[in-house]
């Protein structure tokens, strides 16, 4: 018997009362039984977006959502800037660069995020910029950004923000209206706990604005369609039926946890990992300042191979932790604590990077992550 | 205690061991245990589509597959040939217009298929086209044209034959190769019993020539990058892991009960379906001679209203058939005899019909779609 526990930036582990959501029959989706379950999605979705904006319900991974972004607000030659501060900031620069926006790609160094005022500065050099590309939780570093205070710099001019909170909605907060993100991209496969196969658009008049106005060719993503769709409670293409169906579930049980002690309960666990890694030596990889509460990026010991270190954890023992990316490859794990996962998850997770790394040689004493997460999980 | 009983055209039934499936725990998709999941489905879709060619596996509904086909494989201003004879062929049209391809848009009436000196005739007169695009299985009219006729005719021009086999494949036979189809698009919620999610395209040497000299701007659909990806026995960005690991176990049926034997039932279900709707005056929708078997639509007498003989089967009894589209609104029924369906599920659906047509106040004797069913069922 060997465990399956994903620590995983997504996909995250999904509970079995999910998992049994998911084994029902399906139903027809052009149907007002199906219409019933997209309302109530629609419905719960808007809740934990902290929106009162449209939310457009997309069949594809996080990327396909981001790419419907991209090509419903930006025309070919408009100007936008997009931040890449790891992975998924330079997807929004390729994409951008993709459907030939005038791109202007902020780099940021990978750990650090953009400041209000440095998009502020862009702005102000570049007033014809049409939309701001965020990242809500840089997974591939383990950083958030201050989005409320980016936020109120975006509002006041003509662009619009675009925030890609794929893997951070539901696990860190995403004040939609209140920080004035107007188009915000989700996914079914990380805060919601469910598989991979149904992504998210938000979209406020701003944004629409745009979607009306974009002359990029648009059809499977074409948002417009959508909206019109939404309107009759349906999708314009045949959805991911079955995920939809659980979603309804699965937002349930966030309702039933309530958004707020999820939230709480994930920057919970993060404190203890970061702790009990802390403990035995692996030093957080991102500015401590602006580590997101979705997953926790350490470097690896200098003579440890971090590649083996997450395939021994994974193919050995059953325990799925993430490895670095790029030129991080190696150099750092990424443990994620979001999803369906408790204090017990979290301690069994640290467990076997104590066993695995004492195996490969690293010196520290064995228990002492757990020994330092058990008092962070059990301070205040 | 209500049934639920699809025979409608995507999604199908889903089987009870393919709804276990569904229900497990996932895993990581970067993963060596993944990767074999990939490997098994990549391996198994080409014995369904007959073909050595490539395949990619796209996670978005059978729409985003069309899409992939029309931006890979076509640069604005590339002559197409868009067949549409129906709801779905007008798809093809509509994408090719979007992509900016000089589109010429082949009209069939609705009930009747393209032919193949139809096709020879058209590239006889537009040389320089770069692709034909049909439809295996049109189920808005329940059609099927000779594609091993239209893929001997294009085998020998400039032009790939592009299929729309959505529908079609694992329910009627497929043979790619043989037939000299260079792009086939399907999906999971059709002949392979699976809720919608992922989708596929196979693609030859003469498609893969087109898919690197598009300048089409595209990044989900890049299928350049899928063929990178699948090189390595991964996918570009995130799969819908569940059903990709169900899909497993779906293929393996098929393998059991054997393609060809599939094929089979599925042509011995459709013909009891005819017999059935013929004994109770239903008449078929479509010109005989092209009837596919992945559903049939028959005409709704004169004094029934179509949209409520399906809401009725639907709400009141638990079998959804389809209703028909555009302007057979009201006026056709669709019976889908495709997927996990048995004989006795066909006895099921017809029983109900009747059920409805009497109450409705067709006239016909009470049984006689079953027993006109039965021995169809029943001879040879």
């Amino acid at each position: 018997m060997k465990r399956n526990l994903l620590l995983t930036p997504g996909p995250t582990q999904v509970p079995p009362q999910l998992c049994e959501a998911l084994g029902r029959p399906i139903i027809h989706h052009r149907t007002p039984q199906f219409q019933n379950n997209i309302k109530q999605v629609v419905d719960g979705l808007k809740e934990i977006y902290q929106t009162k904006n449209d939310i457009y319900i997309l069949t594809s991974s996080g990327s396909g959502a981001m790419e419907a972004a991209v090509v419903n607000l930006l025309s070919p030659g408009d100007k936008a800037i997009a931040v890449d501060s790891g992975k998924f900031g330079e997807r929004w620069v390729e994409l951008c660069q993709t459907y030939k926006a005038d791109t202007i790609a902020h780099k940021v160094q990978w750990g650090k995020v953009p400041t209000a005022a440095e998009i502020k500065s862009l702005l102000d050099k570049n007033p014809d910029t049409k939309a701001v590309f965020i990242t809500l939780a840089e997974t591939s570093t383990g950083v958030t950004p201050d989005v409320k205070a980016i936020g109120d710099v975006v509002k006041n001019t003509k662009a619009v923000l675009v925030v890609d909170a794929v893997s951070g909605l539901a696990v860190q907060e995403m004040k939609t209206d209140e920080w004035h993100c107007d188009m915000v991209v989700s996914g079914s496969h990380k805060g919601l706990m469910l598989p991979p196969g149904l992504a998210f658009v938000s979209a406020s008049a701003k944004a629409i604005d745009l979607i009306n106005k974009s002359t990029t060719p648009r059809y499977y993503f074409d948002l417009r369609e959508y909206k019109k769709a939404m309107e009759k409670t349906d999708t314009p293409f045949t959805p991911a039926i079955g995920v939809l169906i659980a979603l309804v579930d699965s937002i349930n049980m966030v309702k039933k946890e309530g958004l707020n002690n999820m939230l709480t309960r994930y920057a919970h666990l993060a404190r203890a990992v970061r702790a009990g890694c802390a403990a035995i030596g692996l030093e957080l990889f991102p500015d401590q300042n602006c580590a997101t509460n979705v997953l926790t990026a350490v470097k690896v010991p200098a003579n440890i191979d971090g590649e083996k270190l997450v395939k021994t954890m994974r193919d050995t023992y059953g325990i799925t932790v993430a490895g670095g990316q790029d030129h991080l490859k190696g150099k750092v794990i990424r443990i994620a604590h979001m999803g369906a996962l408790d204090e017990y998850d979290i301690l069994t997770g640290l467990a076997c990077l104590e066993k695995v790394l004492h195996q490969m040689g690293h010196k520290f004493e064995l228990g002492a992550a757990l020994t330092a997460a058990q008092k962070s999980l059990n301070s205040k």
